[in-house]
C-alpha cells in the first residue's frame, strides 16, 4: 500500500561501512536442550557430563542454534525495518567461543558492499559482515551473508551497465 | 570405556572424495511456523499470503531451518556413528530453491580433505562438501563445513610436520 513502508530502509539507504549495534538476547539452558534435542544432539549440547569432557568443556549452544538466536537479533533490529527479501547464500560462520547458558547475546552488522542485481533492478544486494558478542564484549562468533532489500526507485539503468 | 567406540568411524576411516547418501526428513508447515516464529519470523516463513507475494513465490523454510534440518540428518545418518568433536566454522551455504511444506529431505556429504590439527594431535579435521536434495531429487542447499573427527590412534610426528 503507498504509504505503509515510509519508515522502512530500502537499499538506497544501506551506508557501506556504517555498523549497526542491536539486541539483547538471553541464552537459556533450557533453549539450548530443546534446540539441540530437535536439531543437533550431540553430547555437548545436552548432557551437561558429558560437555565437560569435550572439547568445548562445558555445555554450549549448537552452533545452528547460535545462527538461530543471531537471525532473531538480526531481524528485531535490523529486518523488520528494512524492505528485507531474504538471503541467498551465508559465505562464511566461525564459531569462536562457546555460546553457554546464562550469555546475553547482542550483535554488530556492517554493509560491506551493495549493488543492484542486474537480473532483478528493483532489487539490490548488501553483503554483510557480522559479530555476535557475550555480555562480556567476547566475540562468540562472526558471519558474513548476503541480503536482498528492495530499491525505492527501480534503477534499469544501472543494473544493465552492471558487470 | 574401552570397546566402548569399537564401531565408530575415526579420522582414519573417512575416505576423501567418497559420499555418503542419508536421511529422510520431512518438511512440515507446522515446524515451518514454529521455527520461524522463534528466530526468523519474516513474512514468507509465517504468512502464507505474503509469502505468495515475495521472491520465493510461497511458504518456505527458513534458511536457518533448513541448515538445522540437515544438521539433524547429518548428526543421525553420520555423526551419531562417528568420534565427532564438533565443527568450528562453515565455510558457505547456499539456498539455492526454497524448502517446501511436503518436501522431504535427503542429502549426500563427501570429505574433500582431511588432516590433523597441529595444536592436538589426537584431533583430525575434514573439509566436508554437502548436498540436500528433495524427493524429487533437486538439490535444495549446499553446504561447505569443517568437521572435527577423534584419530583411533594419536600421531603427534604426523602432527608435528604439518605446516
Amino acid at each position: 500500500m503507498p504509504g505503509d513502508n515510509i519508515e522502512k530502509l530500502y537499499w538506497e539507504d544501506v551506508v557501506v561501512g556504517e555498523p549497526v549495534r542491536y539486541g539483547a538476547y538471553p541464552v537459556t539452558r533450557e533453549a539450548i536442550f530443546e534446540f539441540a534435542h530437535a536439531y543437533d544432539p550431540q553430547p555437548h549440547h545436552i548432557d551437561e557430563e558429558a560437555a565437560k569432557l569435550s572439547l568445548v568443556k562445558g555445555l554450549c549452544a549448537s552452533g545452528w542454534h547460535s545462527c538461530a538466536m543471531f537471525m532473531r537479533m538480526f531481524h528485531d533490529g535490523v529486518l523488520a525495518n528494512a524492505a528485507s527479501l531474504g538471503g541467498p547464500s551465508i559465505e562464511e560462520v566461525k564459531w569462536l567461543k562457546p555460546v553457554r547458558p546464562g550469555h546475553v547475546l547482542s550483535a554488530r552488522s556492517t554493509c560491506v558492499d551493495k549493488r543492484v542485481m542486474r537480473s532483478r533492478p528493483g532489487v539490490g544486494i548488501c553483503s554483510m559482515q557480522h559479530e555476535v558478542f557475550n555480555q562480556d564484549g567476547e566475540v562468540l562468533m562472526t558471519m558474513r551473508n548476503a541480503v536482498f532489500i528492495a530499491l525505492r526507485v527501480p534503477r534499469p539503468e544501472t543494473a544493465e551497465a552492471a558487470p
